[in-house]
């Protein structure tokens, strides 16, 4: 992804003011996705809703897309800088619940989730790919090294290979997001629960 | 969703030449998503590709949306009637499986899912949103009936609650097969048969 920010295009202190007005200008578009989604839009209303003009939009952002993805990842960036360290002993699907559970407060950002994936898929090298390539990419590692923690302590059934688990769950979790969107009586987290007792080998539930 | 066919335009002759006619668009359109997925597009450019005006293909489909899920039903359609009945005795997740290993062969149309649903969430009330509520609703009515009588014969774990085993096998697959699409290196088939054997209660990976 190209970086529009003006790097090199004037003094130090108009680089910093350059800085602070995007990081302005994501905190604002944040707050009108979390509202209103992804719902089909231009660029040119989203600078309207956000109260910037389209060329300052596309200064900073690049394209729509560029868009979506920043706004995405402020988002991640900020969850994690809330929940800086999931405790090791924390279960993948737990883990999912939590952040699932975080989302579902903001259905704008799920909508605006699922745009960028089914756009990531439309095409190869895009921002959207490229953001989406990296973040199961990551996903699936991170929850591996978990899997292979709680196994090695007995918290997880130990016959079940870890990089499959890590892809299981965030799958069923990204899934069940989809379906509760569309239909809330669709239990989310209980579904996540039962995955979780699934991989602990318990016969609860 | 309207139809947009000639109902009473003409005379009957005129009517079945008219369901003769979509018939064939739709055929080759299935052709063109097939080969092309969901790739940004057009109606203007899906009726170039297809061979066809872009008022022909307007007049028998509406909107681009309308299209997208009268081809993604089509294809459905299809399926079910090369697989007419699923045996009982079959488990959720090989259903899915089975499914998926269709759609392995035809990404385009997999990624033509993936638009349908991210525009489903998008938008209530939109031709996608019905496509999608709908087949998600019906979906989890069959597997949760298929989860049912496989508990009552003991071929899967009788403590677990159907409608959450159906909710979960289906984001699931829907799930792992977004991640494939991305990374080929995703085994969707071993991850699907792992939460096969977890509802069995089986043992073995």
């Amino acid at each position: 992804m190209t970086d529009p920010t003006p790097r090199s295009s004037g003094p130090r202190g108009s680089y910093a003011k350059g800085i602070a007005r995007r990081q302005e200008i994501l905190d604002k578009s944040i707050e009108v996705f979390a509202r209103r989604g992804a719902k089909k839009t231009s660029l040119r209303a989203i600078a309207q809703e956000v109260g910037v003009t389209h060329a300052a939009l596309t200064h900073y952002f690049g394209s729509l897309e560029d868009l979506l993805v920043a706004v995405y990842r402020e988002h991640e960036r900020r969850s994690d800088s809330e929940h800086p360290e999931t405790p090791a002993d924390v279960s993948p699907a737990l883990m999912m619940r939590v952040s699932a559970e975080e989302n579902r407060s903001i259905p704008g950002l799920i909508q605006l989730y699922s745009t960028l994936v089914a756009t990531a898929l439309e095409e190869e090298g895009s921002p959207a790919h490229e953001f989406a390539t990296q973040r199961f990419g990551r996903l699936r590692i991170e929850l591996t090294d978990r899997v292979r923690l709680l196994q090695s302590t007995g918290q997880l059934r130990d016959d079940l290979e870890p990089s499959l688990v890590a892809a299981l769950v965030i799958a069923a979790s990204d899934g069940l997001q989809t379906q509760w969107l569309l239909d809330p009586s669709v239990d989310h987290e209980a579904a996540l629960e039962m995955l979780d007792n699934l991989l602990a080998g318990d016969h609860r539930r």
